[in-house]
């Protein structure tokens, strides 16, 4: 199992109907094959810079390989992350 | 409920009885009251520096203040956190 994470800031003002848009449309990644526990979160720690956080899990490299080459993924990163997001991470964890 | 996180890179050699040693002991996380779902992971994106995370839920802030204060956790926190972490980055969530 890969727990798949990014923590991210927005190009939008805190609270507007861009950031809500946003916000509601990355759903559509919920729906993509083989994702699974999809969750949207707000990060609240003064030690991160960092305002949100998406976080998924696959079952194995296969289904993360199916997600990253989705139409609905890179449709996605490309007319809105790349152009919505400001900055951000990615962590992606395995169980020890 | 609150999702603490921290990312976080060892001073010890990669596979080194120090390493093992650090993340056996850090179990003792686990047993302080209100914490829940302890997880301890290995870091395996290549576009993230860190090596390895710990993640646990709390109900509620009253509860993660109970950890924090906590002389399980403030004893580790000295004996072993700040002497062993090299760098480490907190992340704290809400779900939106």
């Amino acid at each position: 199992m890969i727990r798949h994470t990014v923590m991210f800031n927005l190009r939008h003002a805190k609270g507007s109907l861009m950031e809500k848009s946003f916000l509601r449309d990355a759903d559509v990644l919920a729906t993509i094959p083989g994702v699974k526990s999809f969750e949207k979160r707000r990060q609240v720690s003064a030690k991160n810079e960092y305002a949100f956080s998406f976080a998924m899990q696959f079952d194995d490299q296969k289904a993360y390989d199916v997600y990253n080459t989705h139409p609905k993924h890179v449709t996605f990163v490309r007319d809105r992350w790349n152009k919505e997001v400001a900055k951000f991470l990615e962590a992606d964890y395995e169980a020890l």
